[in-house]
């Protein structure tokens, strides 16, 4: 039976440990390398519904985008969400693998899903960090065309596409027709995408500021949400990994979505 | 005739410097104590557009609530924004002063007008830094009551009330009775909410892990946007300066608003 | 049944949190408040054997005074010693709490312990921190004094009170009356030893050049080793526990033991 | 007509970025790239009394060694002298361009410049920190030959030379024959100056402790004012600038001098 | 016979410890406290020629102002003019005592002596660090009145009083009456200065940037020689040692001098 | 005859000054490079003791493995033993050199001599940071093979080969067959010595934590003295300077040996 270990050196195939940034945690952050695996999990976040779901299920495997543990652990109580979402997954013999910013820069990870996603031509990596072993390069955004549109055509488009509630947005005096984007918080990439030539950029969690800098700078930016930006990658983990492990049964977390609502 | 001097000497009768955080940039950023006055424009922003505003109408000064400076500036070239801002001010003989922290943590300041905006009775100072020369606490965020209610009810208050386009927000499975209010970025003021017996927290620039940590926490958290839950202190102010200086013309920007939309 | 809220509650009556170091972990580490306990294990640290012994035993809860976690944690796996001793806790329901510098400052803690082990009188706190609730001084090293004797007579002593396998020492050149204790790693200490008149100075983990410092300073100092200065606290953290809670069933851990050995 | 943009690229020909120190501010630090400039004032120093001259004359662009802002401003008002010459630039539409430690540094630059009006012959580059694309070292410091002299005899030579009112000196013990040269605040440099071979070392700003230190080190240390070991590369400056933009009407600051006066 | 250890006592007595900068080394720093001392050279400086008069006259102490080792040091050769100097105390069985800021701060120490020696009349310190046993306010720097005159004529006197061979100045713009004193470098307190009233400063090391500073502010800035602002200081040490220690033989270095030189 | 700067030159032979730990202090901290040399002490450390026994002796140089000089000094009093030994040094004309982590890192330095008095076969560096002049690897630690033993037999090979009174040790589980070395306080290298394949570690210095951490390893672990891990070394530098200065009466230390002792 496939274990632990040769799903996270699947999973590291598809999105290689160095190209991670240095600050982040990814790889076996819970449970046993050794543990044969029937069941796997698959989620954008490692979060307690999450957990108590792949219980229930009987998951021996969670494979999540976020890491289980950001700031390193004083304690693992039953007084955090963290803590209780450990020892549950303790409890039930459950291990935890994850691949996140070592994901978002990877050929054909979290940006480059997103780049699909919302129908981009000509994807290219912005500002490459490096080339993988197969010569394709890596790097944080990605930047596509599509047809000149209106802006307001490409709000529709987007928030279609990713299935998303709702956006928020400033309008930076360009029709749309080269679109960078970034999953998560990438706002501060902003300059990045303008020197590539983009006139429009697709993230989340912006600030009041960084809306105003896009908007000095003559940039349509466009915050769809951190969950529907970065979601789209749990069916590609989905999929490479029942190719990669077909007597496994792998599903995506049916419980899980974004807990942020829209009121307008 | 009215000099900035005095006007800034007034503003900071209702913030006074010493409430400031250490690293803000408050008081005469722009300008000339000495310029005398007739005309005033109030603002949230001293952005670019706020500035020309200015010059166009003839005012003499501008007051807003953001520091015209933040990042030190180690060039003034129109290359900026703020460059340019900063050369039209100069070339225009007008000055500009702000009250930015020390008056989010006044008595009377951004967040009692907030929390009165929102109709909030019973409205106290959460964690007081101190008490001003009257005896009375000042602190950044206010918490106070309305009558028991669904989220969903008081969802439709908070955009009616400070007339905003759309709201982001969790449900922390309470219905709302105690509400911590927060303009601007305060998100992480959470758990200070929570200690005060409140259930409900309105704030802004909320990012993706604080809706989840709400959540955890079970605390209702609103998003309101950043302009529309500060900028009901501009009337504040503008009515304070018209009492004090009534030889004076003094409006609010009839040009600023906030350039995020929502697309939903 | 008693808690492990009130258990914990109790330890920090006998060492209360505020007199721990700054940088130091206590409390509460693995588990939950709310768990009734019927067995407690008590041991020097929360090694991993111990977490076995405490899962063999049924136990839900065991109290030492090295934390459980000193370096936070950025992953919880089987492939670190704390990582299995974590998940076997989880697993087992089993929560852990500690006391450490607070009970090595506290009065009657740790260094009290071991002064009255080596049958020191005239105990007095060196260099105090404060004064507890009940006006006691505490702090981290006491003095105390033994009839003067040979050096190598006290050696005699220290090696029988802390049944201890061998004593590492330099000679200071002086016979011995007054010695300073300091349970663990407290070498550093020896400059405050001097100025409280001490000519005798015993603790553990002492480095090569300490030795030479403490000849040069001609103070006679034993390195009498890390485990066997600090474990005799656990017999009385068992004994206070018993009177606390008579209905729980206490013991010191029985496989727990220095690893470290002589040869000689 | 010539723009600023246009000035400054020929300015960062002689004197590459690149070459300037990580601390340093160059290049356009108050104004616009696009403004026509008919009307240079090259200075040592941006100061008000520059920036005065240079509205009265009607200049679009100063031209300075020292940069306009070198601790970045957090205020722009007339309470300042740094102040009150950005609010007359902007109000003046006049552009303030420099190069620093890049002119320090360049072939042909402040110090050759300095090297050349003291006859230095066989002038060399100490401590190269590269080659420009010309293929020629560059760098802080130079040195050079004089005839075998003794120290009144170039005491004297410096003096008339750079034209300043008076010298400050330690005696090394020894007579000039190969000199190092840094204009303005090189002390720092001696022990590369003897490395290189040098008897005798002219620069400015020196401290009490480091004439001491330059006598136990058996070197001629020679304090010929910051002004006037520096001022000599106006006159190359505007000589380079009117060769390369002879439409446009270039003049040394008339007004500028050194405030610092001898009394002796 | 008295010990370096008296002599110290009393130069602590003049000077205390207490009232010394952070960063500053004062004390015995080289030698014994157990020293009979016969013999006693006070200098400015315990540089190499001072440390040789010593020895030739036979000294066991010198009492200087400026500390023997000021950065702490990691070797002790003869390669250094400090690792000479330490070798032959040493060898000579010299002790080097020294009071640094604290005799700066002193009521009665280097800056008071500054101020009389300049004929000074209610003489104050600015911005007093606190007060002495004897209720006497301490603090770096002073400030007295002179009958109004002229700067020219203030710098007549501050020549002949100090006996220093030439100054540097700015011209203020004012006649001097309120003169503040700092002896060496102490020109960063120029706004205290200015807030203190006085219309004319005369201090020691003086850069370029703090003339032009100064010219800003409208302050007369005098620039009189570190050696000439403090080393009236040695007279006042030298006769309260003897006072003190009637029976030591205690001279001023007749070798020390200023190794700095004017030409002009 | 013989210079120290000679002496110096061939000791850095042996042990490349570019070898050094960055922190480290090495070369002459003490002296003259010129004082001609009839005799010199040889010694693992320069501590009051050896500077007594050079002064009587003769010697005008000691050379030492542990510096003379660790924390920069900011005084040279008979207060400390650090102090004394200065003075007595520079009062007898006695220079002192030291090779530190250069010498515990060089090919036949201090770890390879250990390796060697331990009789392992097969010695290689473990983790080289390089490789010398004639091609050679060097590096702090060692590897190298004993025929596989019981730990027991091994340790009484380790106390006999090292003479040294006692051990102290933890068993990890394993026979000995490869062993890693490090003289002195090397027990931060554990890893290292296991990713290389050893399954015991000879150094000293251990802390409790540290042998917990060994046994968790599975790494038998064997503090075996500072002292007599690399004393040996002195042997080595006798052997290697007599040769070379066959003029020069050259001897280890006769009084300096572990003050440490054992009571067991």
């Amino acid at each position: 039976m496939a274990t632990v270990a040769e799903i996270l050196t699947f999973v590291e195939t598809l999105a290689p440990r160095s190209m991670k940034m240095d600050w982040d945690n990814v790889g076996l952050l819970c449970g046993s390398r050794n543990t044969p695996v029937a069941k796997v999990l698959v989620a954008l976040d490692p979060f307690e519904g999450v957990c108590r779901e792949a219980a229930q299920w009987g998951a021996e495997l969670i494979v999540t985008h976020h890491p289980m543990i950001f700031q390193p652990l004083k304690a693992i109580t039953d007084e955090t969400s963290i803590g209780r979402s450990i020892q549950l997954l303790c409890r039930s013999g459950i291990s935890a693998i994850n691949a996140h910013t070592n994901l978002d820069c990877a050929p054909g990870g979290v940006n480059d899903i997103l780049a699909k996603k919302l129908g981009l031509s000509d994807i290219k990596v912005i500002h490459p960090d490096g080339t993988d072993a197969q010569g394709r390069p890596y790097g944080l955004l990605r930047s596509g065309e599509v047809e000149e549109q209106s802006l307001e055509a490409f709000l529709s488009l987007v928030k279609q596409n990713l299935n998303c509630p709702g956006l928020r947005y400033v309008d930076g005096g360009k029709p749309v027709h080269r679109v960078a984007v970034g999953g998560g918080s990438c706002a501060g990439g902003m300059q990045e995408a303008l020197d590539a030539g983009c006139d429009t950029f697709v993230t989340a969690d912006v600030k009041y500021n960084q809306f105003w800098d896009a908007r000095d700078l003559g940039l349509n930016l466009i915050d769809a949400g951190h969950f529907y930006t970065e979601n789209p990658v749990t069916e590609y983990l989905c999929e490479k990994l029942r190719e990669a492990f077909p007597e496994v049964e792998i599903k995506i977390s049916e419980t899980h979505g974004d807990c942020m609502k829209f009121f307008g």
